[in-house]
């Protein structure tokens, strides 16, 4: 169990506050560490990990002509995963991610490493572009470390 | 990577199916072990860590009635999750998780370690349940090597 991880959830459950992820490039990594440790559920309500194209549309309500027009890996699609999942969950706050984690799927104009990240809560949304180096595992770590930082700003 | 999960992935990825994946007291942890693997994005097609018993009612479309009746962890309940997220997601195959992480929420009935899976395709269900010992993450960890062993099994 990472403690970063967990300080930041502790704040949100000792502020009666709820979360949940909807998650592409990380494949369910966020929800795993949250998930290990005790408790979470209390706090955490629900996570879709959505790889297909198909899914962030049926499960996400994900806008297929902005799916098509910005392409999953987007902000404008970061940002609707996180606002989606928000009211779908019905939870306090939310973490998005859509990202190339590699080594295929990448082109010019998106590379592998990048990944946009969205955290919404009802009154603010937040969205984070990065670009990581490394293999397709430490993207995926790399990417989890992100979130759970952005969010930890996000939640002060 | 778990060349052991990755080993009935590619069997799946070969024969051109699909998998998708309800999970409950695993929390993700099958999904990011999927998610490790190079280009899984063909095969997995949506992942659902429904924690909380709302989560389950709105996006799995787990009957309300059914899920007072037997509780969330329930074999009635492991096998819904399973036929459920096939339909949501249309994919081939499916795997689905409910049990018991610990170290809270169990009960004389409902130990810690208690797991029910379902396995499902379009023409077959099968069901499981385990009582595994340890802790939380071992539970966990222990709950995601069964879940690819049967899956294995089932697809021969």
């Amino acid at each position: 169990m990472n403690i970063f991880y967990k300080k930041t959830l502790m704040k949100i459950m000792n502020n009666g506050k709820t979360l949940s992820v909807a998650e592409s490039c990380t494949g369910g990594r966020i929800c795993n560490e949250m998930a290990k440790i005790p408790g979470i559920s209390k706090i955490f309500l629900l996570g879709i990990v959505a790889y297909s194209n198909n899914s962030k549309i049926s499960t996400l309500k994900i806008n297929s002509k902005k799916l098509n027009k910005y392409g999953a890996v987007s902000k404008e699609i970061a940002k609707e995963m996180a606002i989606n999942i928000l009211k779908i969950s019905k939870s306090d706050f939310s973490i998005s991610t859509t990202g190339i984690a590699g080594p295929t799927g990448f082109s010019n104009k998106k590379p592998i490493g990048l990944v946009y990240f969205a955290i919404a809560s009802k009154k603010k949304i937040h969205i984070y572009k990065k670009n990581f180096k490394g293999s397709r595992l430490s993207i995926q770590k790399k990417s989890t470390d992100y979130a759970f930082n952005i969010l930890d700003e996000f939640i002060k």
